[in-house]
């Protein structure tokens, strides 16, 4: 029997000789291995943070004390440490499955929720400061990786630590590498302190220090170290101690019993701690090792070879590489253009003009805000910049979208990948709100493509155009179209008719619903015998308001069908437009009701589950004619 | 003839001898209090910056080179020598003068529009970028105050700084205090490099450095000396080092031929520099000086005494004090109530908190994004957190409201003043757009007031639903109701009917235009005979279905009127709620237009402009009855 086997909560991991504690972490890797080789998930994070997960729940005792993890994308070892290692974790981040994320629905263990960067340290101080008003002991964990450290939100978190508590813990999980591999000076300064014999030194002495004094005293002599506000102000020797936490490190983030020593010190500190520690990023998976950027987020995979096993038509290519290399062409012809990341080049295919045209490509970190006022400012100097990023993380700019973009009409592309669901990361990563967010925004111009060939075009509409463009697709491949050698300058606010009705219902579809406009259209016209019309709307704003009106006037229905929420977005645009226009022509608006969409196997089981499946789809249209005795 | 009469270009400014700056500084300020006594604006961020901004323009040649100015609440200076010093300088943020702010629109020599803060330095860094790769000469200067150091967007600049380009100048203009005193661990720090010795050391080294090595010998040895790649890593020496940047400082920013040799060496540096001055908020106004939280943002007001010029009915309270108090008193009987602001703490109202219970009250510096996730977790923890801040930047912690507290479903209730029009400042202090970006959010409840009394029934409502809420309410004076001793909580969903219809028209009004509805329905009845109906409809999110299903039943004609742009606003949610259910009453929508609302004397004649006067509105209304063949 296992020793993982007889896991079923934080206490039965403190009952662990020390001894058994390597093999424990042996069985955990075997367990995420086997279980993301089928499932896929966060494989190279997981994978680095065995041995801190473990010692934590040796120091500390959870639900009472509360550990965050930053992200949160390298919870696994935690959950199956906390009563989850069981059925539902075969099952990560399919239908039925725990979540890949932490997540306080799922266990009290969860002590906050994440799924976007840079929040740990927030949350944590808010934790801190509640226990603090309330009296309470426990303690606060907050685990960032470096990449946090590339987020503004950190800073603002940090700023605020040293007047709002004496007590909280942030473990700085430092495996040189985000998502992609680290930018800015931080990152850099990092490396340095692992790496320059100054630093290092610094270490060492504190080591010697911490080894030779009983512990009481360790403690009351670095209170006093840190205590800047005596009239013996020291000169920070960290850039941690600027902010007032005491900084510890860097230490082996693999070796259990040291982190448990560092830990115990942290846990009994009266003022605010920084543990620096070092992990390797895929530990115990070779091939996540030699790739670690391929297997931060991974789909399913073979384990000995590291190769990705295939879902779906490898001769289809997925919207970001079309988008990618797309941006790659125009790039190449004409220095003004650059591409624009917040630290996710291969997320949204700008690894292309990454690889091609470094002068014309800036990973900014997980930085949102300053990836989109950065590009504002080149639009301000003459330049052409596309921003790249998830429609998930574009709510992290939107205030740079509206204030710094729209408002100074400003030349700025944003292309949101993952617009609509990202099935297995679940509610936290689902890109369902940015049509209701950007829509109001004036100036702007909002688009969505049918398929691949169209992202193209829309890409070179949005770069000719001097406007601020956003073009929202969705995760994963295209629909197997032909893309054009040349692409097409579209006309802005322009839809397009891809099949006429006959005066009864008029289908107006955005994006990758058309497809599912079509098919409706088909089973409604076989089983009821009238010609259903569908069109391609392209432009959620400005919106084709001649050919609605004239469709309009002309339909007894009008559907709406989008890959986005109800609630303020293409559907709603064309009701404000019928309402402006006084048509009384009957609206059916199809979309995401108003919950947040769980995680789940696929899209399509999640459309079906919310009942946006092709056939469901057409019953509502059915029924919604039927209503207005169309049918 | 005064010396900045005949300033009509920065050209100009350069001509004059050195002798004439200090005059021309005594009669920009004169000009300054002059008109900001008369027309309010930001008297004490102006009066701070007059030396920096002269020495700006003499060292530098705006527009070839570029001056940002974060926020640009400080740039009246740089306004008057860059050919605005005319009528529409005396007309500053009144309808047809200037703006406060500054604007691409209005002059070439603003070289990046801002009004909300931190935005800077990406900007500065993006037109620097674009600069350098399109082999460009030209010089970019960011000019952030301290408050910017609490906003985690120039952080997100800072860590790009170093790898993005190797010419790009920051003034950080430290006047110990943003818009109140400032708050965290880089204020701590800063004024430590003012007051400690060890600091003021390393300031002198320099400046002996600097006045001893000719030139072009020190920009090579301070090229050195910055140049971390190098072998011999230096450990850094000021904080701002770790960044890149060579940091400059500090120096008296009041002392211009000090500032001009300072900023002659930024100029020709070969690598990114930061130059700290220190300056005195208000300076030039015994009252400012005293007073500066006052005099940051100021109503008209006397020179001498420093008094406010009333601008109405001293006995009706603004909406932001009946918040203050109502919390204040709410938190007095319950421990676990915070208030949190991000640097707004008068502006809001959380100064009566602050004041009485400073240990329920946090102040996070200009750091919204931290204030929401820090509320989130101390939500986790038991508490019942109110985050008080403007519309306007409540778009800055969309993510937050998102990812932290809806999807949670966290008691935090976020408390938007100035929604609405924030008249003298324009577009980008506006609150038009929160309805549209909090409504598609899932769990939120959105409410608006109709007068200070129901405020005060809403924040009670808000704290104890255990709900997201937000709750929005315009800027400046209530109704002049009364408020009750007890506040009564509100049944979530429900509105409040103010007068019932004959059976043709009811008005939906959402907070302040309830009163506008009142006056409409009173204009349209005496004029024509009919009975209008006037709901206050409270709720935007739950909308009140049941009542708005029946009267649209029971009326021809439904009216929705709202402070709010019509796009994704209040009165779409009851055209989705009319079309989900198939309701074929027709309906108005009145609100702002898709337009940037632009700065004005006052609600009313911007009101007007865009058609949303009382008998515009009366108006619109008639000519939709009568189009629906009602009137």
């Amino acid at each position: 029997m296992s020793i993982l086997s007889k896991i079923q909560n934080p206490q039965d991991v403190k009952k662990l000789d020390a001894s058994e504690l390597p093999e424990l972490a042996r069985e955990i890797r075997n367990e995420i291995i086997d279980v993301t080789s089928q499932k896929g998930g966060h494989v190279s994070p997981n994978l680095g943070l065995v041995e801190l997960s473990i010692a934590l729940h040796r120091v500390f005792e959870t639900p009472k004390d509360k550990i965050l993890f930053d992200v949160s994308h390298q919870c696994y070892t935690h959950k199956l440490l906390t009563g989850r290692n069981n059925e539902n974790f075969r099952n990560l981040r399919q239908t039925g499955g725990i979540s890949g994320f932490c997540n306080r629905g799922e266990s009290c263990h969860d002590a906050f929720g994440a799924g976007h960067a840079g929040t740990a340290a927030s949350a944590a101080l808010g934790l801190a400061a509640a226990r603090d008003r309330m009296g309470g002991s426990e303690s606060v964990v907050a685990v960032l990786g470096d990449a946090a450290l590339t987020n503004g939100v950190t800073f603002e978190a940090f700023n605020n630590i040293g007047q709002t508590t004496k007590k909280m813990i942030v473990v700085l999980n430092d495996n040189e590498m985000s998502i992609a591999r680290n930018v800015g000076a931080i990152a850099k300064y990092l490396n340095e302190v692992i790496t320059n014999p100054t630093y290092n030194r610094l270490y060492s002495d504190m080591d010697a220090f911490l080894k030779n004094i009983p512990l009481g005293e360790t403690i009351a002599k670095l209170a006093d170290r840190v205590a800047h506000n005596t009239k013996s102000f020291i000169l920070p020797s960290s850039f941690f101690e600027y902010f007032g936490m005491y900084y510890l490190g860097p230490i082996d983030g693999h070796d259990i019993p040291l982190l448990e020593k560092y830990l115990e010190y942290c846990k009994k500190a009266t003022f605010p701690v920084l543990l620096h520690i070092l992990t390797k990023k895929g530990k115990g998976l070779d091939a996540a090792v030699r790739n670690p950027e391929k297997f931060h987020g991974a789909t399913p995979y073979n384990i000995i070879t590291g190769e990705s096993i295939s879902n779906g038509d490898s001769s289809v290519p997925n919207y970001q590489d079309v988008m990618g290399k797309a941006l790659l062409k125009f790039a190449k012809d004409d220095k003004k253009i650059v591409g624009i990341t917040a630290a996710m080049a291969s997320g949204t295919g700008l690894s292309f003009i990454k690889k091609e045209l470094p002068a014309q490509f800036f990973d900014v970190g997980i930085a949102e805000e300053h990836a989109a006022i950065f590009a504002a400012g080149m639009a301000c100097n003459g330049m052409t910049p596309v921003v790249a990023m998830y429609s998930t993380f574009m709510q992290r700019a939107y205030d740079c979208a509206m204030h710094d973009v729209c408002l100074q009409k400003l030349p700025v592309t944003f292309c949101l990948d993952r617009a609509g669901l990202s099935p297995n990361d679940g509610a936290t990563h689902h890109g369902v709100f940015d049509i209701s967010f950007l829509r109001p925004l004036p100036n702007a111009v909002i688009m969505q493509p049918s398929n691949e060939d169209e992202l193209a075009d829309m890409l070179w509409t949005s770069i000719r155009s001097g406007k601020p463009c956003f073009i929202r697709y969705p995760r994963g491949k295209g629909e197997g179209v032909k893309i054009k050698d040349q692409p097409e300058e579209l006309e802005i606010g322009k839809a397009q008719v891809l099949s006429e009705s006959d005066g009864k219902i008029t289908i107006w579809a955005l994006g990758n619903m058309v497809k599912e406009a079509k098919a409706a259209a088909e089973i409604i016209e076989k089983a009821h015998g009238i010609k259903v019309g569908v069109v391609n709307a392209r432009f959620v704003k400005p919106l084709d308001s001649s050919l609605l009106l004239k469709h309009a006037d002309e339909n007894k229905l009008i559907v709406t069908i989008e890959d986005h929420v109800k609630s303020g977005g293409f559907g709603t645009a064309v009701a404000e437009e019928l309402i402006d226009n006084n048509k009384s022509c009957a609206l059916k608006i199809i979309g995401w009701p108003d919950k947040f969409i769980p995680h789940g196997t696929n899209v399509a089981c999640l459309r079906e589950q919310f009942n946006l499946g092709t056939q469901q789809i057409t019953d509502s249209i059915i029924e919604s004619a039927k209503k207005q005795k169309i049918l």
